[in-house]
Formats: C-alpha cells, sequence, structure tokens
C-alpha cells in the first residue's frame, strides 16, 4: 500500500458525499471495507450506494474487524484492536491491484475517529489523503436550521463520558456532544439550558427534538429508547445552549 | 420568498460541493450573490464555476453588499448591516420566477456565519432549508492529515478575539480559531503547545505550517503577511493542542 485515502461520506445521507469524495471513488484502486457485524445492514448499503453512484470501478476488498479483547485494561485493549485491525488491512491486501487504497469514513475522518490512528500503525507508513466529509455537527445544526455558535462565541465539543465525568465545562455558552450513549445532559442542572437533538441525521429514519433541556429531556429519553429498541442500533448527538 | 435555501459550499475547493449542495442548485429556482467587492475576483469565479458544474438553471439574481455604519457601536452597527441586507435581498427578488431561492455560503451556513440571522429578519419568514458544508475546520485537519480530537478528549472552537481578551481556555486539550486576522496565538505561552496553520485552505494558493508554537509562531506570522500583502486578502486558521 503506497497511498491510503481516507473519504469523510457523511453521516447517512449518501449525497452528503462531496465531489472531490466521489473523484477519489472513482481513482482508487481498491476499497476496503470492513465486513458489518448483525444489524447494521443498513450502513453496508449506504456505502455500495454511494460507491455506486459514484461509478467506482475500485476493487473492493472486505476485512472482517478484530473483537476487541475486554480482559485487557482500556488503552490497551485500544491499542491492541488498532494493531489488529492495521494488520488486517495489510492482510486483506494481499494481492491488490496496485494504486491507492481508499477507506469510506462515516462523517469526517478528523472527528471521533480512529481511522488516522490506525493508518499511523502501518508500516511502510504509505503517503496519506484525507478528504473532508460532512460531519454529524453539521448535520444537527442544517436539520435544526440553526447556528452552531452565538456572534463571536466559543463552542466545545465533546463526549457523552467527559460531561458526565466533569460537568459543564467551564465558561462554555454552547456545548455539542457526540459518542453519548447514555444521554449524559441529564446530569446537567437544566436551569437556562436549550437543548437540539438529532439521531439518525441525514437518514430517513432522522428524529429532531429541541427545546428548554427542563421541558424536554425525559421525550429525548423516552424517544432514543423506543428508537433504539425498534432499530437495533442508534446514533445520536446535540447542542446544549445557555440562555 | 417562500423558500430559502441556505448552500454549504466548502471552503474555496470547488469539489468541497457535496451532492445534495449540487441538486439543490439545480432545483432552485432563483440563485442571490453579493456583487464582489474588489480584489476578491477569485471568489466571485468560484461561485460561478460551482453554479456551472452543477448545471444549476435558476436566474442568477446580484445585490450590492451595504456597508456598515461605522458611527454606530458594534451591536446596532451589525444589527442594522443585518436588517439592511435582509431587505435587499427583498427588494433584489421583485419580478424574480417563483420558487425556491439559494444562498451559497462560504462552508458550513452554521459555523460563524450571519446568514442564518439575516433570513430571521424576513418577514414573512420564508421556510428556511440549511445544506451542510465542509467547514474551514475540516478543510484544516484534512490537509494536516490529523485528526480534530485527541482521544476522549473535548475541542474548543473559538475566534481570534476570544483567545487574545480571554487567553488559552480553561481545561482545554485543543483550540481552533478562526476569524483571527492578527495572529493571537503570539498571546499564548507557546510552551507545551504545537500548532497546525493553514491559509487559503482547499484553494490553489493553499498554505500550510505547523511544529511546537515556540518554533514556528514567528514563521507563520511572516507567511501571513506576505500572503496577505501579495493577495489582498487571506483567510487562515488553525489548531492548538498542548503537550
Ligand atoms: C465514532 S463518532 C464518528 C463521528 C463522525 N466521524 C463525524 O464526523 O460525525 C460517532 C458519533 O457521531 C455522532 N453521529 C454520527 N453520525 C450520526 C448521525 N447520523 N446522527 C446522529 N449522530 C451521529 C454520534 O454522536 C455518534 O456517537
Ligand atoms: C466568517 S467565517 C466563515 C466560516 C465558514 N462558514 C466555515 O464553515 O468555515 C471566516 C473564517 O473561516 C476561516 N476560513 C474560511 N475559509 C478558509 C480557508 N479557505 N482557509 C483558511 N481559513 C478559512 C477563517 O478563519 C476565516 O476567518
Amino acid at each position: 500500500m503506497t497511498e491510503l485515502w481516507l473519504i469523510g461520506i457523511g453521516t447517512g445521507n449518501p449525497a452528503h458525499v462531496t465531489l472531490e469524495g466521489q473523484r477519489a471513488l472513482r481513482e482508487a484502486a481498491v476499497v476496503l471495507i470492513p465486513r458489518k457485524g448483525a444489524g447494521k445492514e443498513d450502513l453496508a448499503h449506504l456505502r455500495e450506494g454511494i460507491l455506486a453512484e459514484a461509478g467506482a470501478t475500485a476493487r473492493v476488498i472486505h476485512f472482517d474487524m478484530p473483537v476487541r479483547d475486554e480482559s485487557l485494561p482500556y488503552g490497551d485493549r485500544v491499542a491492541r484492536w488498532h494493531d489488529e485491525i492495521a494488520r488486517r488491512w495489510q492482510a486483506a491486501l494481499a494481492g491488490a491491484p496496485e494504486g491507492p487504497v481508499a477507506l469510506l469514513v462515516w462523517g469526517d475522518p478528523g472527528l471521533y475517529d480512529s481511522t488516522l490512528r490506525i493508518a499511523e500503525r502501518l508500516a511502510p507508513r504509505p503517503k496519506l489523503r484525507v478528504i473532508p466529509g460532512i460531519t454529524a455537527l453539521q448535520a444537527l445544526t442544517a436539520a435544526h436550521a440553526i447556528p452552531f455558535n452565538t456572534v463571536n462565541g466559543a463552542v466545545t465539543v465533546t463526549t457523552g463520558r467527559r460531561l458526565r465525568d466533569e460537568g459543564w465545562p467551564e465558561g462554555a455558552e454552547t456545548v455539542v456532544v457526540m459518542l453519548d450513549g447514555a444521554c449524559s445532559f441529564q446530569a446537567l442542572d437544566p436551569d437556562g439550558l436549550h437543548i437540539w437533538w438529532g439521531a439518525y441525521l441525514g437518514m430517513a429514519e432522522q428524529l429532531l427534538e429541541s427545546g428548554p433541556l427542563a421541558q424536554v429531556a425525559e421525550r429525548i429519553v423516552a424517544r432514543r429508547a423506543e428508537a433504539r429498541a425498534r432499530h437495533g442500533w442508534i446514533m445520536d448527538t446535540y447542542l446544549l445552549r445557555r440562555g
């Protein structure tokens, strides 16, 4: 593998793909795709649709995602898992056509995604090209037709775990939360906070809720649980603003 | 105007446009475009190229951007200016074909952009549709092939003015700075900070610098001044990380 292209494909709407992404898919020699676990067939279809619409002629090569060794402490577990994924990419490419290898990355490759960190483990190190993609943050603010920031305001982008452990970030006005499996906004004092929540953003299943946190928190928790049970999986994110 | 579409076009690379953006441009009845001031012809060409590549058949209507009344205090000045822009949109549309009106918005319409706030002034209020676009933040991290966040880390997105006035945000690990006309990173203690800087991201003129802040700050200041003098304008942004 001499060149590796990480192509941001957006967050569920196949039309999030950029022209740059489409062109890269057409120019790639190989597209590496993880074989999906149960219940994520929707997402496998999305990738196939994106490749077809781009007119990609690349050889599609699948690899199996390893399972994490739950007996290891968290840091080691993730590091070993990334090592093993890098190893499987290289193994899967044995005998593949020469030329750029592409990976389709959900959203933008820079945002809460480990693909770049896995790519750093490859030896010899291929030339890396990153193609930006629409993130869940943009899909959220677009769906609600709201600004990300207030005028001259700062925004903190954080995770559900940090929000739970550390509370409202010191001095923050707007906070956007990703990777939250536990509706961690419930840990905050809702007074004066407004929330804009979205699940399955950009997809046919898209759900939106917004309002004063004190009034809508319960409804979000209930809708999230219900949707998750129905689909078997959920992806959601939200923006909180003071005042 | 019954429907207003804000279409994020990305940050200078015409291939940042998404398929969703392209389709909207094809379906719009009217595209409203500000007449450009001196020195920004490059950006006018970009818009024309995007419309042509999308195969847009919309009526293109230009409007003159008002000038800000510098005698007013800052808040009033901006509010009046937004009022006047909204008025000019409506005036420009007199006699325009019926159907959705599109505005091409730099980057993503939610991020440090006033178009949504101007649209809120329209009466009667049109139906708003926001189409997400690639932001300067993504263009920056993609150009450097770096992650936006550390593992489970938070990121503060802020402006040059705030960084100057308030210093390093309390507890932050990664800070991304936009709208900085003054290389405000010079106001920070550089010890332990790494910077990734980019100007004209996505464009042919793209400039990149990165390294320990203490080592590269001066070079960035010099390259920025030189590029700005040569082109007559500059847009730049940067990411700072501790450790
Ligand atoms: C591993 S991160 C990947 C983020 C992705 N790289 C991006 O740019 O959006 C996954 C998290 O992103 C958010 N997310 C991604 N896609 C989403 C969608 N379609 N709707 C709602 N949230 C989404 C959720 O918070 C989810 O936990
Ligand atoms: C008014 S804001 C608009 C941001 C835009 N809506 C976005 O999503 O990126 C303009 C600021 O964005 C950043 N910016 C926009 N385009 C850029 C580019 N091509 N290269 C570097 N910085 C850019 C600069 O910090 C600039 O001061």
